[in-house]
């Protein structure tokens, strides 16, 4: 695998006390790489940066449509949402209206990152389920596909036809042969494509409007989804919902763990796949948002995007004693 | 700056998801590399793994022994503690003994890393003061400190007669001028040194007890305090604190944010600097577990070592996904 590129930088005074690498690409819709940084064919496991193709599934084979699901239920089986109410509730109810419950849920449970109502269950001596999951949306969406497939309940398996239907949608928008797959935190399999599978299947997803088939039409839906629902997403305070809010034009972000972020940009039918080579989600942030600077797409005197781009490192006492910036010329260097 | 060497891989089924990369130096006792692994002469600031030097002006000065400072508080003075009870306590008896309060402090305030201590706080709705701060040990040696130098109350600031102290202290031991300092996160500036300069300085540490000059007596007395006292240090379960009890002979370990971990060797007269480049600490605490299972100051197969050795990865439902592990060939390779 070849090198990642510096990307990211974090000073502390006159230091640069430390140094993030990683590999990024853009695809444009034929495939095609446009620019790269570090090494296109490295082979990494994209986490929740792929819900969006995990739940193409959902929307081909009728299932979401035999239910009803509305934009905002679409969006959250592609979110990693931060277990606030509003998300809590709303799986809640999707579960409730297919009939199930929440120990049909195969996630686990989680820590609210909703900051309030996780001390609230504290004070409640309350212990968080797993609608509080940040994947408990893709898991509803799991449910209704395997309830719509007349399926078994073990819908995490990797040879549950929920999974080996996520596998055909993850191999046809890649346009690759996953080379295997690791077990999410969510118990779920993340398949492992290249970086530039990853950009393509982004760039598939930002061309599907322009596309009849029924794959491409399941994907527009969802991309129009997380567009109009960014606080479904992630939640109030998050980097992909603050920073969908803020782009110039219309598009779609996802984060994923470990450093991981996709980004689909519909208008320009192209794709963007980042890794942070050592997983830090704090450089993938800094550096998607220098990416995006780079196109266009967000504009870094935005406080908004500054509060990801360039954002002050602030001591104990509240006192800036550094930053985080994406490295010499990442961010500007002239579109593409 | 060189670059950096691979030292530590996250896997997570068949794929090295994010890897680490790093500089270790391992010094004797003049100061010579025996063995290093990146660039033993890139700048870096070593944060909280520098407060054994921070701390040796409180001895040299005789303040410690004219307030009668134990070995308890020696440790505290040189600790990252977790901010629990005890630590929390010990500090605001210590304040009190010199006739000093918690708004004598300049840390600022920090939630409890105790998750117990934590929630009961939050249960109580009780805000966290100064003395739940990691470093509030150090910083009531620094008050201790200015109190007997009758210096000023802004004993933070870098031209304060504690902060020149601890400079001077820390040009000695590292054998370097000092190229510059950032702000930490308590608000003291922390002093930059090249890799190899720490393990120079901590070799001088672990060589202390073999010298009768003051600040040599000053150093083992500091370094004896943290092998007696490593629940003082850091706290329970946590790396420095565990390791170091787990240690097959004396150690002191110190580990800093951004990735930062020392060692003092006292036996061998060695002493360890490294830093993880992208500030990873789950990759410090598995690097320098390797190091030290490498020079066999720690065996690979006692529990506590593998905790930080060769973590598994768990998911949310307990299920075991992956784990870190040190480079082939980093902990094993004969010594050295």
């Amino acid at each position: 695998m070849g090198s990642p590129d510096t990307l990211v930088e974090v000073w502390r005074g006159p230091f640069a006390e430390s140094v993030h690498s990683g590999h990024a690409v853009i695809c444009d819709g034929t495939g095609q790489i446009v620019q790269a940084w570090g090494d296109p064919a490295a082979v990494v496991l994209p986490r929740s940066s792929s819900k969006m193709i995990q739940a193409l599934p959902l929307l081909t084979s009728g299932a979401a449509d035999a239910v009803g699901l509305d934009r905002r239920r679409l969006a959250l089986a592609c979110a990693s949402h931060q277990g606030a109410t509003i998300h809590v509730e709303a799986v809640a109810d999707w579960l409730a209206e297919i009939g199930m419950g929440e120990d049909a849920l195969r996630c686990g449970p989680q820590v609210s990152r909703d900051d309030d109502l996780r001390d609230a269950m504290i004070r409640a001596n309350e212990a968080p389920c797993q609608l509080h999951n940040n994947c408990s949306g893709k898991h509803a969406g799991f449910l209704t596909l395997a309830r719509h497939l007349g399926a078994g309940p073990e819908y995490i398996e990797p040879d549950h036809p929920v999974q080996r239907a996520a596998l055909e949608a993850f191999e046809m928008t890649t346009g690759e042969t996953s080379p295997g797959f690791g077990i999410d935190g969510c118990s779920a399999p993340n398949f492992a494509a290249t970086m530039q599978g990853m950009a393509r299947a982004m760039a598939w997803f930002a061309g599907a409007n322009t596309r009849s088939d029924t794959a491409s039409q399941a994907a527009a839906r969802l991309v129009e989804a997380m567009m109009l629902h960014p606080e479904m997403v992630a939640g109030e305070g998050r980097a992909c919902t603050r920073l969908m809010r803020a782009a110039s034009e219309p598009v779609a972000l996802k984060t994923g763990a470990e450093g991981y972020f996709v980004a689909i940009l519909p208008r320009r039918g192209m794709g963007i796949a980042l890794k942070i080579a050592d997983g830090a989600t704090r450089a993938s942030e800094c550096a998607i948002s220098a990416i995006l600077v780079r196109l266009g797409v967000l504009d870094p005197a935005n406080p908004e995007v500054q509060a990801f781009l360039n954002p002050p490192e602030t001591n104990r006492r509240g006192i800036v004693v550094g930053d985080i910036r994406p490295v010499s010329g990442l961010a500007d260097g002239g579109g593409v």
